[in-house]
């Protein structure tokens, strides 16, 4: 990878300011807590699993910054500190799942010695940080075995190392075929309304060296009935119990197509990102996001005032499109109700 | 129609100008076939009818400027600008068309009168204007009957007033189906690259006063699965004689969704653009518009520098997925290899 989405280095949280990205590379020293915070808020940093990272090392970094000595105030300074973190992004799971998760190894601590409760919580931050990393890569080397050498893979959004902890999902999937020496093209969809493919996946299939064209979202229809696209990797934002996907608006437009051009349409996502709970796609809420969004690029205008508008930020891919989901513990096809319970045992 | 795409008042050609919609509206008066001239190529005008109108009405106020009272300086002298205006956009087809059907008028005039020779011309310019217009408000008609008050109307690209000599191919029908009262809601793609449907469509049924709701090119196939599109209108560039249809890039995914979900696809387009010696689509040249249309959205860069990019204008539409199209001759609907030639006789 030839940039880091996030790093620990002398107790500063750094993060690649993703508001500047495809134009800027540039980094932000979060020397605080509360400046991680506001990074997050800001959306220097973006992408569910890359936010829970960044909370993490957040609040490792407010443990470092502490300076009362009785465990007991430490203990409580930090539960404040959690619950400001997490309101940064309310909506991301990942971020409520991992300061939860220090929380649990700071309140279940029994001892007295605050240095022995520092180092456990550091242990626990970078362990998700680095876990991120290593599932991503997992993932990636089980997905690479679906691409072969020629292949042009179409991607949708961005589901790489600028959302992970510094890897990616789908284009973990790409990375992985790359290393192995496959001779791969990529289609990027641009993703309006918000344009993290011609943003943020351009940005860094570009910086590692893999070729990679940009389209505008309604062009892929074309190019698959022009024989151009073999493959179809997406990433997830939630995956139901019967394999139902939800993710990015478009995907299920690239989907449909797919099944009509016998294109496999692979979504690489971690066993986090799958829901057992919730039974079927319909189950699942689709946000609905600003107008701004979608009236303006960059800032300029591009409609009349007062235009109504809608902004559903994702949709439902039913598991019957789906050729496989890529996941750490390997790929799953068909069959879903039965194949995605097992992934768990 | 709320306002006029073109218009000819006191020798003066007066166009809206589209580069300035959807956020001004403003008016070009040309003084001049120079003028005209200009206005066609800067795109004021844009939309293969309106160019076709609007050459007509250069071509005619060039004869009432040439100062000759020699009937052959004069007819060279129009030949000269006949050139000069057909080179303006030189792929436009219906200003070739409009064009050629004044010099036949021209050439084939064996009098000595200057003056009859003017008004000869004055008539077809002023046909084809009108032509124009009526048979779009035909078309409307015919296709007004197959829309049901209560239906939410997908459109793609702008196949409007703003298209042709004042009223529209597509949006034809829903102005049509408007002005019978029908309780009808529009959802316009934004049509990426060019964001015709943001910009244009979107501008003028806000502009009647029909209820439009934009959204992104990649978001109507998760509307259609909700059930909440009923109809799908859109024009066409080239109707193959086998019913395939060459339209703006992105038609085709809107066509293959549509299937999916049995929701009737309409294509709404007069005979001239129907091209019985194109057997079908797959002999339809697919032009490839400049990278700046993909990498830059009004004057912003939305992708990092020196990114590949593919920009195809138009995608084909296969005969299979179109459930009618309408002509002013009536709608057309399966058997198309047999009936579009019907529609000829």
């Amino acid at each position: 990878m030839k940039f880091k989405t996030v790093d620990w280095i002398d107790n500063q949280v750094i993060l690649i300011d993703q508001t500047k990205l495809p134009l800027e590379e540039t980094y932000v020293h979060c020397q605080s807590w509360q400046e991680v915070g506001d990074a997050i808020k800001t959306m220097i940093v973006r992408g569910a699993p890359a936010i829970g990272v960044t909370a993490a090392l957040g609040y490792l970094q407010a443990s470092l910054s502490i300076s009362s000595n009785d465990i007991e105030i430490f203990k409580n300074e930090l539960e404040d500190i959690s619950n400001q973190l997490i309101s940064t992004r309310p909506t991301a799971v990942n971020l409520a799942w991992a300061i939860n998760n220090l929380e649990k190894i700071k309140n279940s601590y029994q001892g007295n010695d605050l240095n022995e409760l520092k180092n456990l919580i550091r242990c626990e931050a970078i362990k998700i940080f680095e876990e991120d990393i290593s599932i991503n890569k997992t993932m990636g080397s089980h997905g690479a075995e679906l691409i072969d050498s020629g292949d042009t893979i179409l991607t949708h959004c961005n589901a790489g190392a600028l959302a992970t902890g510094g890897y990616g999902t789908a284009l973990g999937v790409i990375y992985a075929a790359h290393a192995q020496g496959k001779n791969i093209n990529v289609l990027a969809d641009e993703t309006r309304p918000f344009l993290q493919g011609a943003r943020l996946t351009c940005w860094e299939l570009q910086k590692n060296n893999i070729p990679t064209t940009l389209i505008t979202d309604n062009m892929s229809g074309h190019l698959m009935s022009q024989g151009l696209i073999q493959k179809i990797v997406v990433g997830a934002d939630r995956i139901a119990a019967n394999g139902d996907v939800a993710n990015k608006i478009g995907t299920y437009m690239v989907a449909v197509l797919a099944k009509r051009h016998n294109i496999p349409f692979y979504v690489a996502a971690p066993l986090s990102t799958i829901d057992l709970d919730t039974k079927s796609g319909n189950q699942i809420p689709i946000e609905e996001r600003p107008e701004l969004e979608v009236t303006h690029v960059q800032g300029k205008q591009i409609c009349p005032h007062d235009i109504s508008i809608r902004n559903p930020a994702f949709d439902i891919t039913p598991a019957e499109l789906v050729s496989g989901i890529i996941t750490e513990k390997g790929v799953v096809a068909g069959d879903y109700e039965k194949k995605l319970p097992e992934l768990f045992e």
